[in-house]
């Protein structure tokens, strides 16, 4: 069964993005990002929400086109359509058999890259396998949290911790049962 | 001048405490926690907000008692009075000229113990020096935030990272100047 892999970057006040999705606060460069970059290369395919494709917008991305281009990507929206779509870009319904099937594939583990809310819609079915956290020396005050509405809580198994030269870390979670709040 | 230190426990989604102050996951005890409490012995004074105070009743703490013997206590709130209160422990207005009164005194570095509202205060105007964050391995979904309802953000730097035993982390940043949202 391959793992989902919520790979993130984070405040130390719990924000993925800020107000209105701001990450210019969030460190681009330097070693841990290199790491990063590094680290999703391993990935086959990935997972997001619909707000975090469409984030991508003000970045380049066209919509219908891949933004990792080496892997399968599987968009949950039950609204969003595409005119037309690059091969290997899918849009799927926020249904949970469609989860248990990707994992269920044959394949690397699967990068979840957000959002918020989707993650917390994944976490609070119990489908998240590991969290991988960029923990940037910042506050945010506002804006995005790490698993959006979810009212799920628990323990993580803490299993590597690596810091950088400009204060960021990666901190690499095991989630095993958690429980609702 | 003495610096305000806020050495707190948080989630990794940047609780302080879950719904209805909820602390059972944090951890509490391990080599981390020891490590917490003596350093808490290097402080002679004492800051917090009232519902911090009052949150030490459920654990045998009497109104206008110490919560640790051997600090000065201020614990500022605007309504908050004592029948009667120990030596060394005052209440104080939200008054920032009282904050800077406080550090202008002589004595140790000051132990900002929370809560979330009053931390996020003091962050607002500027007042709080270094961060150190205990870092548990928890998700809480919901509860006290980190700095309560502040509009504070930018960037810390990463002084020291400690690891523990059981997954605890503590995280020591200086706050240098932030800017509002």
């Amino acid at each position: 069964m391959r793992k989902i892999i919520y790979y993130v970057a984070s405040s130390l006040d719990g924000y993925i993005g800020g107000l209105n999705g701001d990450i210019s606060l969030f460190g681009q460069g330097g070693e841990g990002i290199a790491q990063y970059l590094k680290d999703l290369q391993a990935f086959d395919t990935v997972i997001m929400g619909r707000n975090t494709y469409e984030f991508g917008y003000q970045y380049g991305l066209e919509a219908g086109k891949k933004a990792y281009p080496h892997m399968k990507h599987y968009i949950f929206s039950d609204t969003l359509a595409f005119e037309e779509a690059d091969e290997e870009v899918y849009i799927e319904k926020l249904d949970l058999t469609r989860i248990d099937a990707l994992k269920a594939e044959s394949g690397t583990d699967i990068y979840l890259c957000g959002g918020g809310k989707f993650a917390g819609w994944l976490l609070d079915y119990g489908k998240i396998d590991v969290l991988k956290l960029k923990l940037n020396p910042i506050i945010l005050g506002n804006g995005i949290p790490l698993f959006g509405s979810s009212n799920t809580a628990g323990k993580l198994t803490l299993t590597n911790a690596e810091r950088y030269e400009d204060g960021l870390q990666i901190l690499t979670f095991d989630i095993g049962e958690l429980g609702a709040i």
